[in-house]
């Protein structure tokens, strides 16, 4: 009866420590939580590319491990693991040396066999990868959907120039719809981010009237399109390029709608908390398996073990909201400029080349 | 010849008690089953989202932990792992305590090695987390689909506004497509989900009279995409334009299949219940594997194992169904929401922009 | 040197035991293969949605092992591994209890350390599982070209129905191409399957004379298509809507020729029976390495392992044909149902939408 | 210091036998090499389906193990591996039984820790598997572009017959069409295939003439294509139906060039060579670590690690081109087959169904 | 107390020399580091095929492995982790041999138990062969997204030489519009690389005043694409192919801009660091882990495992811009010659098969 009772007791006194830890460290924890402001809004150069290539970077990534958004966000976490080690070794240590001061009833060493831990490794490991990867996939998804938004503003602008007539009515059009395809890509930047503001992103391109009638609109970015529906439906064109400049429409409604669809439904929260769960049930065994193996080695091995696998999960929240990764502005941007250089050159082109523009048939 | 006697009746006895305790607990289990009701019916907004990135992220795990439906789901066959490794403790600690009642004929104590188990744990995970991955997919096609429905409602209802003249005869058949493009998208939602009411969710955008005929009509989505259809071929529109608004239609038809697809077709059964059956006979195995590793300590060990790999499974299962999970109600309030605000900025844009509208060639 | 000799002696007795037993066995195997009739062949409904997710299902899973087609598949190959581990366990046991009627010069007991086999078993089971997971990927594409067939016949009927006029000629016209629709879908599911009878399926819809040439073209589906191309391009309508039959009659080519293309080429032998003699070989080293673990408790673990890793190579090869594995009679039944209601309800819908019609430019 | 001696000398002789046994093994081994000839090039019909699936697979499996090509190609390196483990077995057995002739100068025996191998198993066993799937999915992508190039012609025959009149001009403007459609399928098959012969492949569909312009142009499809596109061009077709067979052409441009793609680019080599070496490498050290687990039986133990591993890799290597393991001449003679038996049943058909053809409209 | 006192003597010993070493290794490490010139430019042929696939193929992967790029890539990382063994093993073999000059009060021997370790290897392995996959899908993409550009400008140079009559200024459009298709694909490729120089590649197809031109402009492939739709939009070409040829220009310009955002938004950085931070943390402890299971054998082996790891993380960093790994001088190049050689045969076919080209309705 003996061993049962100390079996038992070791239980309790590892679930009371476990308790008060948690506790006491949730308070601390919670103390200020923010999230860290992320810095990854640039588009890589040439430049960029030979950097992150170069044998150099090892060591780079290790200058930069403090500056880490990643590193920040699990800072807090990873302490605890590595407190809750520090505390296990602590005690297991006092069993080992037996001062004499020591309570002759503490239970024995808080030691959990590393073996049915294990085998729960392989499936721990299969979920953040797989729930991280979702996330990447998600990520990749925005980027192109954003992309497809700025690609197709260029071809509609394309078309349009190269299309309407250079009358005076033809010109005014072609600058109608180049301001409001650039409108449509800010306006979508607006309508995907929570910082920005709608009257200053796209104030230099729409008159105060218009911007006033776009912001009061229910869907911005869709009353762009209606706006350009209606432009194009009114401009002369023949039935057949009207009906091209609608696909092109159409795949700007899609694409404007699959951001939408991306901001609005994160991966299933019971599959993103299972796993979060299934970490931290796991992390918290871990600093009662590692003694046996490594004494005090274990507070570093805990703190290693708990960076590297709340960091994939971290990286996996953090992409899953990918608006406010990519570099939104710098697309949006280059997308202005590369619209109005080519209403700068239509002239030039349209004189040498096509002089004659569309014939009606 | 006692040793095979020994191992025998160990055998034996095993099984007897493992039998024994699946009829007693499989009577108490199915005493009261029900699916628990799915909660997770909003869409993200950047707040949600600034909550889901936190820091306090894995307090707020914890804390919901019971609210949990996927936890609720589990808590039976989990509390059944955990019934079991408490019998096999209690039997292998009778066997260390030797208390003189034990009748001598009781066989060795009930252990199985853990190695031939683990030969078989990374098929299991792997099993486990690819069968839930395929559930992921489903899950998101057919957020896609449903999505591609209200999708390509508004862009209907952008070219039917923007192409139909401002006539009497225009403004009515305006009326009545956004009035079917908002019906067609309810009866969707009417169609993949069993408790929604048809006569209750479009009564408010049809006519007594045609709800009548829609919900006698054998497919109901069709049903309306084949009354847009007749709209459209009477519209008096030029033929391209038909053709164009007819490309949008067969994406709505290819959209409603795909939602229907995804609803009448699970993952292959084999495939479910192999996985289901492998998951089982692995959980019903560990109790007997932990006790040299764990003591005592195996019950919540186990508790927690089947824990992980349970909740693994359940998820499959309950993103196999996606249409009970997603929030349609939402999509389908937000499409309708914005087909109206389009159809009352129309005339105010085309007075504005379109003057002319579309001119007959 | 008698070392040397006991190991010689040990592996030959090894490989004649195993020699012997699979030559009994084989024969005893192949006394009557048959391929089991597959059920999993109606669509989900509601209620089956309910009882896929309900927490009985752990205890169905059990019920219905036995009528399971994948389990009564493997379950010669499982019993042959069952035997052999009670072969090699009889063995072993024998040199435990050491009879006196034992002779002197059997080689040491039959077992192989399991080390080196575990270095094989993540191979094994990524092999197994992606195989799996490529055959899950055949399935579901030929859900979905099939699928296509079907969605794309009902989208050819909505557009004949709306645009063509309700003069007699027609009437008459619409009706061909329904019937038609109807037989594309029959005759394909004739040639994705070996069981059906193409004059017994479409006996219905076509007449006499017309089954009897479709009967002897050389491919159906093919056969059905040019019938409607000709109808499309003699039917009258003008050009643009011509164009638009025709892109989904192309569709039509497409989707018939995914369904060939699944159903004529299997996933490369050389895979398939790569990873099945992978499988072979591992199960058949496996009952040789549980003796020191399990004991007599190895039997029913071997069978077990086999009985969960064929499981998966047997899902595999019953997923990689998948149209005798999906409900292929019910999607042909409710398409033509589908085109029927279409049929049954365009005089009405016309009437009361479209009374123009098309109205020629 | 002995001990460090020896180690080191060890380690010498360690890497000394190696070198030989290399040296040695590679002039034999590369006494002849050829790649030996792959036999999957028929398509499956249904009783291939149901012997792929029946119960006695699994002998079948075991009886054509020695007409593998897989099996061949990889015989001579897993033969090296055996010889490898039977040289080092023979060593560590000298040790155990200590032969009087035995220098005592030799070494310890030959072992390595299989603990730090053991470390690499599972990125081994990714890195391979995920090979073989992007094998796997070049393939697959070979075969659906090779797939489009067929089933495109057959669609643009579908199109050209029931849309061309049947005047004598139009008469030979379908046969034309129809001979360059075989011709493009058999010229790409050339294209792709080293073995053929393009004259004795095109001479019975092409007039000798034109066999001599298509073999003297630089891109042979290519060549095909563009005049099929002048054909069509100068049909005197409207331009609405010139459009939609010339988007059949824009397909078949993309899926010859999709098929020269996968042709021209291998799997980067810098990934198909960093698995080799690991792979290489990894069972390289394997024969040193087995003797303490497994004595003699290690020779048969490291054939069939071997055999099990550079099976995976061969098969990866062998669907990376995948055009000469696809059966292209049975797809280009169904192609070609049935394009014949619709020019064939056309008149029949256009007879029947669209007596009146296309109407100028 | 000692043994406490000894583990952080170990502990602070450890990290010192680790420190020492790491900042003396950094040093030398920086000492020249470059990227090394990739090799792997050109498009495999038959004969490369069969080298592939070879049984010679190992001998060749030793033989080249000092040419290898990722074996130079990972040289001095592998050296550092292999003289960080080595360090590690000549203090633990001190502690063995005792020799008597060493100080009483050195810590007991550097070593960390491996089973910790262990548990990190699963989601280390899956991580880095996830990120190559990635990796490997953006080359695959890009390779897509380039032969995409490559081959809509075959598809346009087809159209637009077989609807373009073959009167002078037919001659002229098909000649002007094929120079612009060709500096296309080569201001792309500039587009794409840091190394050329746009007026050395285009200098042969346009004028000087239109390289002048295009090297002023904003962005070079969309002002090719802008003056290719200005040629086609008044060259006189009914509206339909119009239409027809501006899909494609669409497609080039999709094309084009998947191209740049591959090159400009590289893996999420945190995702790429992490993973590289977890490997260099996982390699630093690999020699404290060794010296227990093979003593000396240790250096080798842990230098065979950074091997292994770190080229699979450098091949996914290689990967990773795919534009410098692609051939993509050959692929310009060959466009160009099938866009000339079409030139070439253009009037010859016209002649012979579409005399008399497209007829105006």
């Amino acid at each position: 009866m003996k061993c049962t009772v100390g079996a038992l007791s070791a239980l309790r006194n590892l679930f009371l420590t476990a308790c008060a830890t948690l506790q006491i460290l949730s308070s601390l924890y919670l103390y200020k939580c923010s999230v860290p402001a992320c810095a990854v809004l640039q588009v890589f150069t040439f430049l960029d590319w030979r950097r992150h290539r170069s044998q150099s970077r090892y060591i780079h990534h290790i200058q930069t491990i403090r500056e880490s958004g990643v590193v920040r966000s699990i800072s807090r976490p990873v302490m605890i693991v590595a407190a809750l080690s520090a505390v296990v070794a602590m005690y297991n240590h006092l069993f080992v040396v037996k001062p004499p001061w020591l309570p002759a009833w503490l239970p024995s060493p808080l030691t959990v066999a590393m073996e049915p831990i294990q085998l729960t490794t392989i499936a721990l490991s299969l979920l953040l990868v797989f729930r991280t990867n979702a996330s990447y996939a998600r990520w990749e998804e925005a980027r192109k959907s954003f992309g497809a938004i700025t690609t197709t503003s260029r071809d509609i602008a394309r078309q349009v120039l190269s299309w309407l007539p250079n009358t005076n009515e033809g010109r005014e059009a072609k600058d109608t719809a180049c301001r409001w395809l650039i409108a449509l890509a800010k306006s979508s930047m607006v309508h995907l981010r929570d910082e920005h503001d709608l009257r200053q992103e796209v104030g230099s391109v729409l008159l105060e009237e218009e911007v006033a009638r776009l912001e009061s609109s229910g869907n911005r970015p869709m009353y762009c399109i209606q706006v350009l529906s209606h432009i194009f439906s009114s401009s002369g064109l023949p039935f057949n390029l009207v009906v091209c400049l609608d696909e092109n429409l159409t795949r700007l409604v899609n694409a404007v709608y699959a951001c939408e669809r991306i901001l609005g439904t994160p991966i299933p929260l019971s599959y993103t908390r299972h796993t979060a769960r299934f970490l931290m049930a796991w992390l918290f065994c871990i600093p009662f398996t590692l003694w046996p193996y490594s004494g005090w080695a274990m507070v570093p091995l805990a703190a290693l073990i708990s960076f590297v696998l709340l960091g994939i999960e971290e990286i996996g929240i953090f992409l899953e909201e990918p608006f406010s990764v990519l570099a939104l502005e710098h697309l949006c941007g280059s997308c202005a400029e590369c619209i109005q250089s080519m209403r700068r050159s239509d002239t030039e082109i349209s004189e040498r080349v096509g002089g004659k523009g569309l014939q009606v048939q």
